[in-house]
């Protein structure tokens, strides 16, 4: 893989198509270095002109010395792929294409993008865009971008590494988090990714031991396999990864095509995927700029309680509204902190959490350390947020001051966030940078502290543990396995199927009948017969052996005369079961993400909720469980209303085996059981058909 | 009612517990009058002094001069009954008790509030709290607060009228509004509402033609009725109610109790029934203040679609999801539009809704101008977001004044609003007051924009029409009416029941029977057996007259054995019904917030769901309809998966007689129709159950 140091920390720049005109891109980019005093050699070309600035001036690209580190393209499109070519035989060592009208532009510009990416490859260039907005690398003052960027002082705060599709994103990402008083060590957009793409740059950064935190703005990743191994390492480093990923809806994602080249993806499947390696999905600038900035900023955020400290009590009452919503857990002091609270505050004010200080610290200032001692010392509690009311600056000097001390002098090691309750109020800077500067992050709205802490919590909780069951590898022909050669296959692995077998002649189907006891059905058998049921080939309820010979050639009766170029095998011969709760359970092996298994409930209702979850192959048995409680009808494994408890465990088991299946086999391309029945606790669990795809 | 002017504009005010000392209540009061330049006469009362700051001191309630309009008790809570008397007694108009330990503290407190009440409405006093930080007429320059509080240039501002429970919200509020450049009129907090509540504020500021909107904050009415007829009277005057409620948890529900000493209440109905009546509900402070600013400053919000100009394709996308989350209607342009638009911008940039005009405008600003034009013509859309790309003061000033200069010279007829993309970036004061001085929002969140827009859009989008069915009085004794009564008293309303009668006999049975038919049920009736199944007292399939002699005589014997004590009036007979869908309709006439029709679908699956919505009685038949639609499985109503279309016209027709039943007899507590079988389209519905509770 190509040296990104030579982007990110050129020694040498070139400017292709360096102007004097103020505005113009070759000119904003010159100015940028200078801005920020690259110490580089900067080269500059414009075959019009001798010097530029009273800078030497070089008529082409072939006149260059070999080897300069990167080239920043202030050209037209047309001009972008000749000078692509040029600056590769110079052995130049990477190229910002700023111009737009590549794979976004249709048939030409994505020929042309694919040609730029060939010679990238072959001469190991890296190759930023094109349709991007450049890189800055503030750790190292090197600006590759014509947009106006003034140097940053990263000296003292936490600082975070920019990962973008869209340039646009990535600047204004920048000014929420310089506004928020964060570093920026790397921000880069990658645009349309002709040959780097955001996995390349992740993984510069987790590497990066300034960049503590990477964000990222991602419309589509053309890299999925590669993005999570580099999540695990960044979650392994301790790193977090915070993402804003557009395209819950399908027209974001057809916008995404026209914006950046992008292609529609299966939003869920990335969500699950990126979730299982600790990456923070977010969906919004504002989550995405909060998050980043708690996961830097704060103490790190433990799995546990929060605990809120406010000043009225119907903020109070909006915040157990908004913490059922979210799922943030608000609870109880425990004993000893209780009685504490009692002895720090007026006899007046209830002990609870919320809790309520009134407008009592106004007058008595000290009320926030001595109710701080006892929260912070309760193992309820991994979390607290301070709720106030600022009012003025007139409030805030009798506020703010108090609060920096009390925490300044407790030194929390859980993370502790101020949120303003009155948006708006004018509260002097001295007061935030004072938080910022021991650790508290600011927020203008409770809402979005609890939202940003309920995000880091929800990261904390997961579990990463992976199920330590052998991977099952199967010998698989390619194409479609029918029904019962894969019943045959995944028996063994402990997925449990009606008793039964495969029958040739309808003498062998009354032998099985005669094993597993009448009623039975039997199934046509063919990997030409997709749909069974609609071709008649599938008969209920058979009584005895005379009603298994009639209905034997009523079934291949029906095949023919749905088909005549169908030959079956044979039928699956089964005994009928009893009724239980329908689910849907099917494994998939995406060829860009990897293997997924999707379960849910069956039937109408549970269609018309898409009430299905998409699971990691590999969870442990109880997270698992976990995962099938969390589906909205969830509750219905439990019992409910009378209706016994099912036996989830065994619908566990059958998911667990199914994930070694997929671990083992990786030309599975999919597994479908449905429908699979789950009956009440410690009566299993059947998976009615099965079917396998294989490439 | 007593009158709120002598509370709200007093010409004279006296201070119960005055004081020279910075900081005591008393004298903040003090201070705030005087900071406001209050002209009215100023009376001061404090046992220990002649004079406060050289104003005469009295030494007693009793010494003051009869029919002074407001009093202001900065008193402890033991002194505040015995003040109360004695200024009722000088005939003072109102008093402000800001003291806590009242309702909300227990029997002691409770009685004492009590006390006040009596007080209060025997000499028709105005009493504002107890637990209350009094009130701010702005418009008047009357503060009766101990809150500092400068005086507010109202001139040229749209204003807004605060009524909170909590007078710590009202602070809050005010700050957020005051930010956003909005003026207020007049700031209530009503703490316990021991006399007047917020009801009495909320008719005095829709009265009040300086105010063409209120925010409020409740924890809970204690005159639903009241506040009902109210909003109703705000919507015909054109005037924005918006309000904040908590208690969407009953963890909220429970705080507001030992808080206000408000009553956990049913947040559904209250909802179901103020949104009945035109309030916007909101479930934030933000959400509040957003929304109201929008109300005020902007063109009215008609239905329609939505226009959004941006800058960043990724920001389209961010916006095609969340507008799909909160069901914004984002059309595109109608063809006339797209043809202008495309005249209007460069070939590069694809022409779309929401329209990204990426980074163009920094070297065209005049392209807001162009773009703006063809979107403000087309009626697909009735309002128009910009979401630009701040980044710094350079920056703003090559966007701002374009925008400001487009919109003013366009003066468009629909909302306008300003969104910035990157929160926190450093935009000049004098861009934001610009944007507002031609009546466009700024908001510094797209989203946060979005929101607001689309809570007035529903509001807009709100069918206010009511049925023009007349009512139905029936004559109804009081106590429970069994089924058979209650179908007789319902089937001439057009509730269908299944074909049948009442039978005092078995003979009086068969006879029914040979009417409808058999097969038939029976169902044993009497008011005083409320669980007729339990006690096995519905008998189903019987097949013919000798079926029927043996289960009537069954049927009593169950019951006798069930309960010695039952006697039955005799039992309902009738023909058995085919299989359909299963809802769950019934009505209930609230003692506090009136008639509301629960509807939903039956069966575990919805009830896991609460797949039920409350409808207000009197809806239009295509109303109901809607809301039957927006049930979570709605869906199936229309047919799903090959299932049939139900008839949701019978349905509604249903659940209209039901409303013209409780508009018309008040005695109605409750009325249970469950189960009701709905049936394919055209084949209509039928209650088979039917129960009355009256008073």
């Amino acid at each position: 893989m190509p040296d990104l140091s030579r982007l990110l920390s050129p020694r040498s720049v070139v400017i292709v198509g360096a102007s004097p005109t103020p505005g113009a891109l070759g000119n904003s980019v010159l100015r940028n270095l200078e801005r920020h005093g690259y110490a580089g050699d900067i080269h500059l070309i414009n075959p019009k002109r001798d010097t530029i600035d009273g800078r030497p001036c070089l008529k082409s690209i072939d006149e260059m010395p070999q080897g300069v580190d990167a080239a920043v393209l202030a050209i037209p499109g047309p001009a972008v792929l000749p000078a692509v070519q040029a600056l590769a035989a110079r052995g130049v060592g990477a190229a910002i294409i700023f111009s737009a009208g590549f794979a976004e532009g249709g048939e030409e510009g994505l020929a042309a993008q694919a040609e730029v990416a060939r010679i990238a490859h072959e001469h190991g260039m890296v190759v930023e865009g094109p349709n991007c907005l450049g890189m800055v690398n503030y750790a190292a003052g090197v600006p590759l971008t014509f947009v106006e960027t003034p140097a940053l002082e990263l000296e003292g705060k936490p600082a975070v590494g920019i990962v973008s599709q869209s340039g646009a994103m990535a600047v204004v990402l920048g000014t929420t988090l310089m506004a928020k008083g964060l570093g920026i060590t790397v921000s880069v957009s990658t645009g349309n990714e002709a040959a780097s793409g955001v996995e390349d740059y992740v993984e510069h950064l987790i590497d990066d031991p300034a960049t503590p935190a990477i964000a990222m703005i991602v419309e589509q990743f053309r890299k999925p396999a590669r993005f999570l191994a580099l999540a695990e390492k960044a979650r392994a480093a301790g790193k977090h990864i915070v993402l804003l990923h557009p395209g819950t809806s399908s027209a974001a994602r057809e916008s995404a095509a026209t914006h950046t080249g992008a292609m529609a993806g299966d939003w869920q499947l990335m969500k699950a995927k990126v979730e299982r390696a600790g990456v923070v999905l977010v969906d919004s600038l504002e989550a995405l700029g909060d998050v980043v900035e708690l996961a830097v900023r704060a103490k790190p955020v433990r799995r546990g309680g929060t605990a809120v400290l406010t000043e009225s009590g119907a903020f109070k009452a909006l915040t157990l509204d908004l913490a059922e919503t979210i799922g943030l857990d608000l609870p109880a002091m425990n004993g000893g902190t209780a009685d504490e609270m009692r002895a720090a505050i007026p006899d007046f004010i209830p002990v609870s959490n919320p809790m309520d200080l009134t407008a009592q610290a106004l007058v008595d200032p000290d009320l926030y350390r001595r109710t701080l001692i006892p929260l912070l010392a309760d193992d309820n509690f991994a979390a607290l947020v301070f709720g106030i009311i600022q009012t003025d600056p007139a409030t805030c000097a009798r506020k703010f001051p108090a609060i920096i001390d009390a925490v300044t002098a407790l030194d929390p090691q859980k993370p502790v966030i101020f949120a303003g309750i009155d948006d708006g109020a004018e509260v002097p800077e001295e007061y935030i940078a004072g938080l910022r500067a021991i650790g508290v992050p600011y927020f203008p709205s409770p809402d979005r502290a609890f939202r940003a802490l309920r995000h880091l919590g929800r990261l904390a909780e997961r579990d990463f543990a992976t199920a330590d069951a052998a991977p099952v590898a199967l010998d698989l022909p390619s194409g479609v396995i029918p029904e019962y050669r894969a019943k045959q296959l995944l028996a063994p692995v402990g997925i449990p199927f009606p008793a039964g077998g495969f029958a040739a002649s309808a003498d062998a189907a009354k032998a099985i009948a005669a094993r597993v006891g009448y009623p039975v059905a039997i199934k046509a058998q063919s990997a030409a017969l997709s749909h069974k049921s609609d071709a008649g080939g599938v008969i209920l309820n058979i009584a005895d052996d005379a009603a298994l010979d009639a209905a034997w050639d009523r079934l291949f009766a029906n095949v023919a005369a749905y088909d005549v170029g169908i030959t079956l095998d044979g039928a699956q011969v089964e005994a009928m079961g009893k009724r239980g709760v329908e689910l849907i359970v099917g494994a998939r092996n995406d060829p860009e993400w990897g293997p997924v298994i999707l379960a849910g409930f069956g039937g109408v209702t549970a269609e018309l909720l898409h009430d299905v979850r998409l699971l990691p192959h590999d969870l442990t048995h109880d997270a698992i469980v976990a995962e099938l409680r969390a589906l909205k009808q969830g509750a219905l494994l439990d019992g409910w209303r009378g209706s016994p408890a099912l036996d989830v465990d065994a619908v566990a088991q059958l998911i667990a085996g199914l994930g070694r299946v997929l671990a083992g086999t990786p030309s599975i391309r999919e597994i479908d059981l449905n429908p699979v029945v789950v009956y009440p606790k410690g009566e299993g669990v059947v998976a009615l058909d099965a079917l396998i795809l294989a490439e």
